[in-house]
């Protein structure tokens, strides 16, 4: 685990600044993922967060972190979805002002629940890009301190402890199962699980329509993609980060592209079998529940890692059927 | 507390038998509902446990508790809803043998939730006393030992725990609001919250189609409807129990009824605001969120009971709007 920029100790630290803001979320056996999978089946519900996803930790990790005069200057954010929310909630109940960048596109639902935490949004175009600058301006001008949704070290520490928990929780754990879009959350679980037991298997599902690390692994770089189309809009940053990147393409053990209509089946299947409510990138993992060759008594968990889901998206799942 | 047939210590010794089956549910803090009751509001959620109901604490205090020749012989229960599946999911853990009877109307995903717990199901009739007596029966013939969906003091005392949890977990609590079908719940809840801070309110919510609870406490005996008719199946037994009335009407503050439509309106608020999925009856506390009169700054806990909600009942909430 040498030379990579997040360390196991980073990541247990990260557990302690955490535990007061992120819950720790179960792990439940799924007799009907198992029936799925044929393996032994595990869901970590990090739909189950305050804000119902996993973000809450990394925000925790990095707000906590800042000294007396940043946290008076504030934060700012770009994201309309769970990072935005998180760090509009972690801010408020740590009194630190927080601004939202969001698209001028985003539901009206997530722009609320952002401003019910007290964050200022900012509707900014309708591109990552253009938001993250929007964000890096408002930084520059305010002083405020920019928190990246995924490419940040403290941020990749604090998503780290949810493979603290899977490995304490479940020590015998075989495979890990992981939605990826930027890879926050992979590349922490990924230092915490293999620091722990080497032994374990990382697996990242991505969407097809936004494969941005499936590509910076196949390239060896991190890339930019042109255009992202999926409606796990949670995994849609289009980009892998720089440490992510590096983190994943030395302890990720591959990469499983699955489609829209998988992982659409995939949170219809969580819902029905398991009344567990996941927007359609918490869900994205389940999604390659049939490809990935689990073995007979395999111990695999998959992490649900957010149920922030829209009515409409809700409304487009089930009154079709 | 003297005179009741379920005490504290009770409930305290169920928390230990309990807690290797059920999960310490969170107690998470609403902006939504805070707004809408005017109030400090807490959601209590049994919705996250691993069968998505509160009942798997009752059944796990009832079943732990058994002698090794009643495990031999095994348990039967009378319920399509989460009681049998609760006594189920217990019951394979500890490898007892399990019976439930459910109606010959029950909807198949119940019973197969059931089934994939390795319980043996007996359909029998549409009504609950029709089951009651085939489960009776059973017990008879086979020497199963009956587990009772709610008026038992084990499982009373397990239901309980969820108020120990309460009181535990945010001890400044004013009042709790719970949903009422048999009133297991709520007994359990009222022993260990009003034993532990006699201040606190205990205000029980029925349905107004089976106000069971409701019509035995105006009339001060344990009443059984004529008939029941609600969304919320799982308030519907009709029938307030021995052991849980003689404690409600010494214990609970009020039982407030609430129509369907309330219900419903409940159900999808939490959808929609909280993304907490829930069923019905799992709602149907946050259904009396504004015939509560509650102060401004008081602490009031929600228990949202259960998240079994089916595909259908899920379609005609979400699908019509």
């Amino acid at each position: 685990m040498e030379h990579l920029p997040v360390s196991l100790e980073d990541v247990q630290a990260a557990a302690e600044r955490v535990k007061a803001f992120a819950y720790r979320t179960p792990i439940y056996f799924s007799d009907a993922w198992s029936s799925i999978t044929g393996a032994e089946a595990y869901l970590k519900l990090e739909c189950y967060q305050p804000i119902r996803a996993f973000k809450i930790r990394g925000a925790a990790n990095k707000l906590v972190q800042l000294n007396p005069n940043e946290r008076k200057l504030g934060v700012v954010a770009a994201s309309s979805g769970n990072h935005g929310l998180a760090v509009a909630y972690v801010a408020k109940r740590l009194g630190i002002p927080a601004k939202i960048v969001v698209p001028t596109t985003a539901v009206s639902a997530k722009v609320e629940a952002i401003e019910e935490q007290g964050a200022t949004v900012f509707p900014c175009g309708t591109l990552g890009r253009q938001r993250i600058e929007k964000a890096l301006k408002i930084a520059e001008e305010t002083g405020a301190v920019f928190i990246h949704s995924f490419d940040d070290l403290d941020v990749i520490a604090g998503q780290g402890t949810v493979g603290l928990e899977i490995v304490q929780d479940l020590p015998e754990v075989d495979s890990v199962v992981v939605p990826v879009g930027g890879g926050g959350l992979i590349s922490g679980i990924a230092v915490a699980v293999k620091s722990t037991k080497p032994s374990v298997r990382v697996v990242g599902v991505q969407a097809e329509g936004a494969a941005s690390m499936y590509e910076s692994i196949r390239q060896d770089k991190p890339v930019v993609l042109d255009r992202v189309d999926t409606i796990a809009d949670g995994l849609s940053p289009g980009e892998a980060g720089r440490y992510t990147f590096e983190i994943a393409r030395k302890l990720v053990d591959s990469i499983i592209l699955v489609s829209d209509n998988e992982i659409r089946d995939a949170t219809m299947s969580l819902l029905d079998k398991s009344h567990v409510l996941a927007e359609p990138s918490g869900a994205a993992g389940l999604a390659a529940a049939k490809k990935l060759g689990l073995r007979q008594g395999e111990k695999v968990v998959f992490v649900v890692s957010g149920g922030n889901i829209s009515r409409k998206v809700l409304q487009g799942l089930i009154c079709s059927q």
